[in-house]
């Protein structure tokens, strides 16, 4: 009997967790599927690389990332930490809660170099198009090979998409945009916190991407951060020079109208409007269709597509857990491909996809929806030997962490915490974060604050 | 028998161009085939739209547009007249030699509205793939309607591709762009010059975006302009407060070191690096692989797709002739599509286009490219009952064009000629181009200078 096929799509967290899934398994001597991975960066490490380009890329295709430099971890990495690989085991001794990307994009390549992956990476290659064959009981799978040029197909039983949802800009208009005379761009595009220092930033939106743009722009200079919300403000104790209006109604020139009637001066407008799930390599019929939230319908389990569950997700949820749920799924995903996990009919997929569906329309706030998420973690889990961890425990870091931001939203990431696999309390960064102007992941491990390195010549 | 089907791809000037020669031939009694043009923009005008967008729209494309604000005619519009739709004609009465992009969308768009195109136009709807089905003898083009996220496909006897070449930019990197602390951009997502004014700005390339943007800049109060150059400066009589140096070796910090041994702080960096032409809707056996030049191969009278002449292409030419030239090869297009034009045997077509190679491979100056062009156009208009015009006048509008840009690359927009349809001298325009800031159409058909409207309230 051939071996199965199995096509991963993105080589991310997500994609990465599922070339761990399967390596695990062959390590542990068990048969495992022959896995093909396409990623349409050059490198491994999906949205946690760094490029410049925005736009198009070198081979005119959507840049992937929406990395900008000087990005810190928005939430402590004791809770994102793999069960399988801890932050003490990649580095040796024990670091501060808050890492800088580069930092964290070590760590995630880090397991995958010390892994013996042995899955077939393919780099440059985005996927054009996924068919089923039904007859043949197979997924046509078309991809470019965008270095020679070259649009080629390959069968394969199963399909893991794991290509990530922050990659395709949500982005509205407004009135008067048209004759702005500044810069207008998404955060998708946002690269360098140093091209806003003494301006005046108008941020369209309240969520993450407002929070850390505007917390950024402030750290390297900014004039004043001007916040626009549709229902309602972050609402942080935002130092002076912040304000937060209600939705913007046009600009004129470069002055905002608020619909609460006032108006402000503005240099640049930064939209942070989200993400759309973008599968333009999926047809109709396979495609997950939803607006970012906690439990997307469709899925069983968040990740095996009901209508054809030789199709699966990962990742595609709006996320407080990170890299350890992206394991879980991924441990899901392989042990259904590998037969271990029978699934239910699909009446009964999607019957229980309505149940967690019913539990998340009920959620209330920030708090339960921790405890939603933990849960569905702690559901995943059942079903697989991905190394236990004390989810309880994560729930509260994460708890704590939301506590920590009101606390002091430029502060919260010179806090520590616990190591829930080792133990092990998070050591203090030799510098506060405000003035941690270098990201470099050498000058975060270092062990004491090194003279700043010049980070702008100006 | 069936009336055959033509898809035309893409509705700027030389979509529009195609439309526009069916049309005519519709009016004059002839029997023409049903048309249905695909445009992935949601209006008509091509690259002569404006919009703030940069990098992905609405619905997650790339934008298509490089246009920017401020964008006035660089070369004499009487080198563009279309022979069948003067200038006087649409707007009554004659008008300055070079007009902002608002006056030429106008006048675009004005002989598609006045004629009866009945071409079946369908907007938001770019092409995903086209395929030739050899034995059907048929094409399959494959859409999508992005206001529905509906995919389909359709059959075509003829596919005529018009979807431009200056959409898709050509970015290279630099040392030390990953660490420079300002923004960095192609031209392809430049939108306003008021973003740069009090700045320093490094441009990379030497031909008409970086010219252009230049000038922009300049004009509305960059500090100072640096070009850098692969082969050879630009050399025009640059204002005080212009450089130019070869090609830039990296970036250190916002410091830029040149291959000459110099240095410069810039605070903002522009890839005036060209375009790619970019068909991703095409597979290899159709796809045209050229960079930009006078003469393309692989396409007969620079036109029609010698390995499947039921292909044809329009306007992928570098260009000195533009509207008028997309009309000649759109009326050559329509006669083959409709049998007035017999084509030789493909050896033949491909001796033909090796003789307009070879010449074109001997051309040792601007002068003897427009001389060039001239012939290729003639050549096109001989074949077909496009109106003609006289070619030679204009060759020596655009040889004077290219003496006024030495004599004054401020000024040269400030000159007039006449046109070649109406012999009119066109008036000078009541304000000189570098005091122009308002580049609607309104103050430009304003017939006197009135106070200039406040283009940024800064």
């Amino acid at each position: 009997m051939t071996k199965k096929r199995v096509a991963v799509i993105g080589a991310g967290p997500s994609g990465l967790a599922a070339l761990r899934a399967f390596s695990t398994a062959r390590r542990q001597g068990h048969d495992v599927p022959d896995i093909v991975c396409f990623e349409k960066q050059s490198s491994a490490g999906g949205i946690w690389n760094y490029t410049w380009r925005t736009g198009l890329d070198e081979y005119g295709e959507p840049v992937h990332g929406s990395m900008y430099r000087f990005l810190w971890s928005n939430g402590p990495k004791e809770g994102l930490e793999f069960s399988d690989y801890s932050f003490e085991e990649h580095f040796g001794r024990p670091i501060p809660s808050y890492p800088p990307r580069a930092v964290l994009l070590d760590y995630i390549l880090g397991r995958m170099k010390r892994d013996d992956l042995q899955g077939d990476m393919r780099y440059s290659t985005p996927v054009r198009d996924v068919e089923w064959d039904a007859d043949a009981e197979h997924f046509i799978v078309t991809v470019e090979d965008l270095a020679n040029g070259h649009v080629y197909s390959e069968y394969f039983d199963y399909v893991l998409c794991a290509s990530g949802h922050f990659s395709t800009p949500n982005v509205p208009s407004f009135p008067g945009f048209d004759l702005f005379p500044g810069r207008i761009l998404h955060a998708h595009d946002f690269r360098d916190a140093n091209e806003f220092a003494g301006k005046d930033i108008l941020l369209i939106g309240s969520s993450y991407s407002a929070e850390d743009i505007a917390s950024q722009c402030y750290k390297y200079g900014a004039k004043s951060i001007i916040f626009s919300y549709r229902s309602r403000p972050l609402g942080f104790n935002w130092p002076e020079d912040f304000s937060e209006h209600p939705l913007l109604e046009k600009m004129e020139g470069n002055i905002a109208h608020f619909s609460d009637g006032k108006t402000r001066k503005v240099d640049a407008i930064i939209l942070c409007t989200g993400y759309k799930h973008h599968f333009p390599f999926l047809p109709d019929i396979l495609r997950l269709k939803t607006n970012n939230r906690l439990y997307p319908l469709d899925l069983y389990k968040g990740v095996c597509w009901i209508d054809n569950p030789k199709l699966l997700y990962l990742g595609m949820q709006d996320q407080y857990y990170t890299f350890n749920m992206f394991d879980a799924q991924a441990w899901f995903a392989r042990d259904v491909i590998m037969g271990r996990i029978a699934l239910p009919t699909a009446a009964d997929m999607t019957a229980d996809t309505h149940v967690w569906r019913k539990r998340e329309e009920a959620l209330e706030d920030a708090y339960q929806e921790i405890d939603f998420q933990t849960d569905y973690v702690r559901d995943l889990m059942k079903y697989t030997d991905y190394p236990p961890f004390d989810l309880d425990k994560v729930a509260e870091i994460f708890k704590e962490w939301k506590h920590d931001k009101v606390d002091g939203i430029m502060t919260f990431r010179d806090r520590s915490y616990p190591s829930v696999l080792t133990g092990t309390m998070a050591p203090p960064h030799h510098t506060v974060w405000m003035k941690a102007l270098d990201d470099s992941l050498e000058a975060f491990l270092a062990p004491v604050a090194e003279p700043q390195r010049k980070v702008s010549a100006g």
